[in-house]
């Protein structure tokens, strides 16, 4: 089958090799009939993170073609949207609903796991992994839901936004675009935006956020205006750069909230010092994956749409064009979705 | 000064009456701008609840013309809009932040206390009835966050409305509709409005709701397809009648919650035992008023708008007619709002 | 094997029955090695539910002894504390974490599932229903988190007590008594015990309760005069008796919850009119499952101590006596232990 | 009257100052009739942060003495118990219950506020800052309810601290000990306190902490042995050094909270990217005051008892005396307190 290799640092394929198959009684194996393009495949490329020869991938939507013996929830033919992680469900973490820091889970795509950006996919622990798919909902409506869009809300919630505050996202890439949708859905009575993108910041007015182009005036200083002076109530951190972190704890009010989404890879040091006198608090870390269904069923019931992220549709043939024109933010690139239907072979 | 005076029951007069002043330190004399009729204050008509003699009315705004010594956030020409309720802020209940439940409190408009659909008014325990307008926002988009939109509010909030829940509203008259557009503020994703009007579902649907006439169809049976047979993850019942309690009970799913709303002055029995095996938890009361700053936010920032419920703009001097009009339901009315200006007299 | 088997009304026998084994790839085989006799298993000889022919009980510890294939977290000799319901964990209702209401579910020894008062039981889903008992812990010690703890638990969560919180409990058997000790947990500062029975009140005071008899003394009043003439913020009900949930909602201050526990199988009309004016939240059910593993761990860590519960042991054997000790709370009688090894046979 | 003065860095002494009066309408004039010596007055005393001249102490019960025109809710003979901080109640900060950020507010005894350790004290914004004692509630058991007994509860309560949870503090200081007091009320299962002074483990373990000597075992090996390998779920931080802060951060779980109360002065750089694989939350800053009211209630009622931490108790005219010990913690001290009685004067 067709599939997406990581060959190395900055060395990805699209090679043929053997299809997967069941290995453990808890797998199912999905025909992968869309995938995205994650900025996280991005930092595998650039950086490593998988083994050479594996696939990589980690957002998804399939149909069942195949389940283990354990596989209770699902059944051949059901269409399914998948996590980025696979988790156990029974571990402390799992316990805590913490599934990406599952002591038995791991990423696709990543550390020695196949990816999804293939034909098909072994995907392990299905019944915690994947989630149905309601009849008549395209793949492109809720393939955000595994990870972006779980993601995005998980900011949201760690900021603890409730009714009547103001918030602002720093970095309208896909995820900090998520996270402007999400805001409405908890009361925000102001959303601001930023970024230094025109094209992006425009997918986040049309999103219903007021916009900052970062390049053009001081972000600081613009928040705090429009904010009586004094501040966000909640600053969601979607860059994961020094400099987006410093802009967003300053743009948050004393007592405020802070929470960083972006992947923080570099050294970032904060002094705590500086912040005592304010008192705040900060959440950082990968995004819970609590309420893919409760997204979902809003999604259906047309409460939610990401559609406007979705700025280029490609075969799974084309996926290295994607990458490039991904990376690369060509065209008002913001989001990449492959279709793996047309590329079918054996 | 012109006010509209209780003289008894089902006799309501506009009269000249003498203006009030401050009598304790703790008042604010208002020139009340703008008024709403409430179904309480046609309650109060019919079945007494009044001394007669007094003023009626208590959803306001109006701009500060006196304070007492102790008025401590609100000086001369202010604008402000209020709670229906006057509380002391300090006893049991209002450290619980049930202000209505205020040991030292009481409603204007009723129970002898003088009410706000006169030239001016006496405000008691300024500081915690009443909240500023942000300057540049008129009256007719902030004067409901004092009564219906804060019970509309309670209703979803005791309900326990969130993320990508199924809600119920019965009753479509104003504080229906109000609860209807607050549930867009939790996530809900399915928000279905029931009433035997088509005017008032038609503007219930205008807020976001899926309706359901009564006269028509059978509701719970409706609810219940709408939701995959189980019914609403919440119920908040906004009529106050038997039958509506009836039907909002059924249409909520086990494990659900209800909220009544509804003003319940009738035996309204309901036999626990019916309910034992299915579990749910029912909230009951007059509404809270913890969040008037955060819905004047909202409104402020263009999250929520109401204006769809002003059926009918009056000038003080009309306001039996507009009382007509309201308890009618003549020519479409959901809200009558009286502009006290033009009608201004020593 | 030895069982305790349900032969129509008012007619129970120790049989012996054959041995179960794993009928569905889910469930465990358990050799049960303690159990308990608790008031439904009473409501159920007295007024059936159960098949003629079936064993009875869902109070139980036992050692794994057999699993189906589909069974992941449980192995031979593991030992175990189990749910009295069985859940799918999948539906709806598990997915709101209301295992009690699983679509796919069922009560042990009722309703056509056999019970676990036998020498050995079959478990279904075994993964959901069942605990690990940390090593060196007694069964006496967490064979109540499966049921009447949970359930105790259950009625201070839904009743939100909360820190300072005047709470008091009506009825001191056995899940009143779990109640009490759970109050502690939520920092409440008055927690009253109410029953009729001096030797069970004994032991809500020495778990940290002011107590009343309410055949000596008006428990409203006395309540009322212990809360500051209010009434407490939170009242569970722990018996099921029209009266006693009457005195429960007269003892409950206005604002306050009340959570009923106690089984409401009779009539129990409430007017919700009642209590508009007073505003109130009443919550009714069977109690979650939700925090087994957290009381496991408080009582493994010597903070929850329910041991003075037990006020009888008895080999599996003497079952029908306990029956009896039990129903009608012969020798200072609250809970009858039934210890199953002894009783051993094939 | 006799007073505590700051007359500059390290000179502190008792003079001989003028009785203070009603100044603002919103002020009361305290007798006061105990105060305690806090670390936040050392680090006044040892790097400033007072007006030369003033007088210093924030943490006091007294008399009311005489009230401005304003004070509501106190009159003269009244026994109460203050806050350290005054607030307007009115501002952004005080209406989110962030008192410390009060936007017109400020600390006694620093700052140009004259403190409460004198005869006499004026407390500005009465309503606000002070809490009435209980009759036949002696100050002893109350004075720590306004500072370290609420600094210690936001701890817990910003560290999520839940049923079942396991917690450590970092630090048996006063503020730690309360800590480990207040995580009782929430449930906690295990409770670790961790120092180098034997004395002050002795108090923890008395009021139910398994304690750690940092000074003879390596705490973060010890809080991990005794969690599973994995750290607690709430490590709260109760010292303010840069080494404490790390130890906490290290001994708390991936995807756990972390609470820092102590004073954060010195630079203390923390890297970012070294948590975000791990996921946590960090919350930083001065105690709120919103609880005052509960702590007194479980203190009344026998719930709460903090006093093994008063160590030391010495009349007004030795505070000097009082000073030296609790600064370099002479006889074992944990808190000193000064009575006000016996030092009278004019």
């Amino acid at each position: 089958m067709k599939a997406v290799v990581y060959r190395g640092i900055n060395n990805l394929r699209l090679e043929d090799i053997p299809k997967p198959h069941i290995e453990s009684p808890t797998d199912a194996l999905i025909k992968v009939t869309t995938s995205a393009i994650c900025a996280s495949d991005i930092h595998i490329i650039n950086e490593g993170g998988q083994e050479p020869g594996k696939t990589i991938g980690h957002e998804y939507c399939g149909v069942i073609v195949d389940a283990g013996d354990q596989v209770r929830h699902f059944k051949k033919v059901d269409r399914v949207v998948g996590q980025p992680f696979f988790n156990c469900g029974h571990c402390l973490f799992c316990q805590q609903r913490q599934q990406t820091l599952c002591e038995n889970g791991g990423l696709l795509g990543a550390f020695g796991n196949q990816g999804v950006q293939a034909e098909y996919a072994r995907i392990p622990r299905a019944d915690n992994t994947l989630r149905k798919i309601p009849d008549g909902l395209p793949d492109e409506k809720v393939i955000f839901t595994g990870d972006i869009l779980s993601t995005g809300l998980t900011g949201v919630l760690r900021a603890h936004v409730g009714l009547g505050d103001t918030v602002a996202v720093f970095g309208s890439g896909p995820v900090g675009l998520c996270a402007v949708a999400c805001a409405h859905l908890f009361g925000a009575s102001v959303i601001i935006a930023v970024d230094i993108q025109d094209y992006r910041l425009d997918v986040a007015r049309r999103l219903g956020a007021i916009t900052i182009n970062a390049a053009n005036e001081e972000p600081v200083a613009k928040v705090r205006e429009l904010t009586g002076g004094r501040g966000v109530d909640a600053g969601i951190e979607a860059a994961g750069f020094e400099s987006t972190i410093r802009t967003c704890l300053k743009s948050t009010r004393r007592g405020g909230r802070v929470s960083i989404l972006g992947s923080v890879t570099q050294p970032t040091p904060f002094d705590l010092s500086e912040r005592f006198f304010d008192m705040f608090t900060l959440t950082i870390g990968l995004g819970d994956l609590n309420h893919m269904e409760e997204l979902i069923r809003l999604i259906h019931h047309g409460q939610l749409d990401l559609g406007l992220l979705i700025t280029h549709t490609l075969p799974l043939s084309e996926a290295l064009r994607g990458y490039e024109i991904f990376e690369k933010k060509l065209e008002g690139c913001i989001k990449v979705i492959l279709k793996h239907e047309g590329s079918e072979s054996q």
